[in-house]
């Protein structure tokens, strides 16, 4: 352990992570790094608090933040999250000389290349491998086992709260009532809006395309498609296909532009990107010599992501912390040719699968299949049609003409599908 | 790109591996990254091979190994392999400053303690992430991204070549046809020792037990078992206990011991360790922290290893390589509490079953299931007995009785069985 002065470290935020990481270094112990502050709003109650139970007592607790994003300590840990005040925060500490290491997925998505700038003109470290896929060490392995390889594609289930909603919804139930579980598990918030509409992932993927790919791109610019239409009778016509839904976030690199999008999509059963179960969290990375790369853990949850936490302090303290990028600026969009899975909820009437068979051939796509399940009622009936490989927008336009059709229920669910090939 | 100063490249070895690395520094060109010798015995010939077509006219060709070790070179990529005189020449590298990047798994299970004590003396870098699971980042990934948690276990597909042979054997075929498959595809080498009886495998589980728990081993003492005596019956059998066979390296880590072992085993088809299809790669760490990690891709293979080499090569650029680990010796032991497999081949008697299960009660085994699959000959007959969770020792112990009847026709085969709970 060459080179190793003590390391003052305060964690900002003691909720279910900042607590871990306070016990996971009381436990490990490492030599050179001492925690000695925490801060968190209402701190004295926190500090009754049982997960408090067990910590040095020789740790200030303070709800003063500038006591520790200036005063004496060497590293920040953030666990707070959200843009604002934390950026104001970040840039205070990076300026009187502290490194940090954050969690933070929403700030680092928005802001890494204005921060890092930041870090680099105060020679601090900025490392943030906890905020994709929490225990999982995607990010540093890329950066310090894939650099090597130029990485073309990514695909992953990178939000566990809504891996755990639809791999229940498998098993038969609906998506109100898989909410509620999750809800009531602590996996999702009163407002879900984050997870579910894929707000969470698509963040997580810039900040992964980052690392994999060196392109910085604006989150806003890349589609997220909400998991809230995705019913039961989906899961049953993707079994049919030989495939499961998952909430995948994927981008691709074609020269210059890269195709990215975070929803539902239909997943082969073969493929290893189906084998999540629960929270946990899928990457699958494809490197032009390295080929297919498959990582999987815990995404989330307070210890996994204190071990990726643990580890950048550790990083940092090593100094081997460092890897610049050559970042470049990348243009997005969500287009991709794929197949696609429509589920039509209409009132039976003669012609509907001429109709819709019509305004598909209209734009150029082909069908590869038509499924009707039995037993449903002629009044509701959900069924579907899968089309070959075609673009993105070129589907769209078809499913906004068939929307239009006065035997539609609802608008049509229109699924991008993964194959073998895409190895999603 | 801060501080890179141009880091001037040589590589020993043009074979496979040797001529990828090449292939991808000149495809990628990383700036600040030179290749600018190749070593190679008859090196006239490997100049004027298919693999040396396309690179740069400017390249030092040699077969004198001094010009590399000790002449105008910073770096020295080894993908020569074996002990002896690699040993010798990379000592001798690191002695005239060289950093050394190397894919030489025996050379590093072997000898990693004495060459990086070497490397620190002289200031150098010596990175070996190629010589474990060939494009899978899993050491760079633990030394990067797990070192804040207690990795107490690792189980793991570590031999490309055994998993070929033992996915081929699951479809039906014997093992000996299925070895010549695998020299015909150049997976297996004419001598199939180092990677059918386990010495490939073992290595690699000490450095990867070196970088993820900071145990220092021999290899010698990891118990190997061969995958020779594995026959088609056995998948038959094991497919009706919902597994498969494949060759598994596993290391537990309790208190000072670590208990370790290579061999065939008893996998659940439900565990991600039998996802791995043909020469795949496969790991799963265990942490107190962060729970299960696994890692997968392809394990072997040109450019996949020179993936992990280029990527060491800009992490020593980049000075992001070391990660000092405070590495313990450690006792080794080959015990295990786990379930086992006993396949016995008899001429069919009556008492047969009653004998074996008085051995395996003798020594305190229980029977867990016995199974005898129709359609064998009574004078041949493969039967199957598993136990309950039991020592590895206590079972051998049995075996060896049983072996002693004069109704087998051949050693009983005993394989450990991973259960869920051990994720293998």
């Amino acid at each position: 352990m060459a080179n190793i002065s003590e390391i003052r470290v305060a964690i900002l935020g003691f909720g279910t992570v900042g607590s871990a990481v306070a016990h996971v270094l009381q436990a490990q112990r490492f030599p050179g790094i001492r925690l000695t502050h925490i801060y968190n709003r209402g701190v004295a109650r926190k500090r009754l608090s049982d997960r408090a139970a067990g910590l040095s007592a020789d740790l200030v607790w303070t709800e003063n933040v500038d006591e520790v994003l200036q005063g004496d300590v060497d590293l920040i840990v953030e666990t707070i999250g959200g843009l604002d005040p934390m950026e104001e925060w970040l840039q205070l500490a990076l300026r009187s000389g502290k490194h940090v290491v954050t969690a933070n997925k929403q700030l680092i998505a928005y802001r890494a290349a204005h921060l890092l700038q930041l870090a680099r003109e105060h020679n601090r470290a900025l490392v943030y491998n906890a905020a994709v896929a929490g225990g999982v060490p995607v990010i540093p392995a890329t950066l310090h086992g894939l650099q090597g390889d130029r990485i073309t594609r990514l695909s992953g289930i990178l939000n566990g709260t809504c891996n755990f909603m639809l791999s229940h919804m498998e098993q038969g139930a609906e998506y109100a009532d898989v909410l509620m579980q999750a809800q009531v598990a602590g996996y999702a918030e009163a407002d879900p809006t984050a997870d579910v509409d894929g707000f969470d992932a698509r963040a997580k993927l810039c900040i992964l395309a980052r690392a994999a790919m060196q392109v910085g791109i604006n989150p806003d610019d890349v589609p997220a498609q909400s998991i809230r239409t995705v019913a039961a009778v989906d899961f049953q016509y993707a079994r049919e296909l030989g495939c499961t839904v998952r909430q995948i976030a994927r981008a691709e690199l074609q020269g210059d532009t890269l195709h990215a999008r975070v929803g539902p999509m239909l997943v082969p059963k073969s493929s290893p990107i189906a084998w999540s179960h629960g929270t946990e969290n899928m990457v699958v990375t494809t490197g032009d010599f390295g080929g297919d790369v498959v990582f999987s853990g815990h995404g989330a949850g307070g210890n996994p992501t204190a071990v990726a936490i643990v580890s950048d302090l550790l990083a940092v303290a090593h100094g081997s912390s460092s890897v610049a990028l050559p970042v470049r600026d990348c243009a997005v969009t969500g287009e991709f040719q794929a197949p696609h899975y429509l589920r039509f909820l209409v009132r039976d009437k003669p012609g509907i699968v001429s109709a819709i068979s019509g305004a598909l051939t209209a734009v150029g796509a082909n069908i590869d299949s038509i499924l009707q399940r039995p037993g449903y009622p002629k009044d509701a009936l959900p069924f579907v049609v899968t089309t070959e490989p075609c673009l993105t927008s070129t589907v769209a336009a078809a499913v906004e003409q068939i929307a239009k059709m006065p035997t539609m229920l609802e608008p049509p669910l229109c699924l991008q599908m993964l194959t073998d090939d895409t190895r999603g």
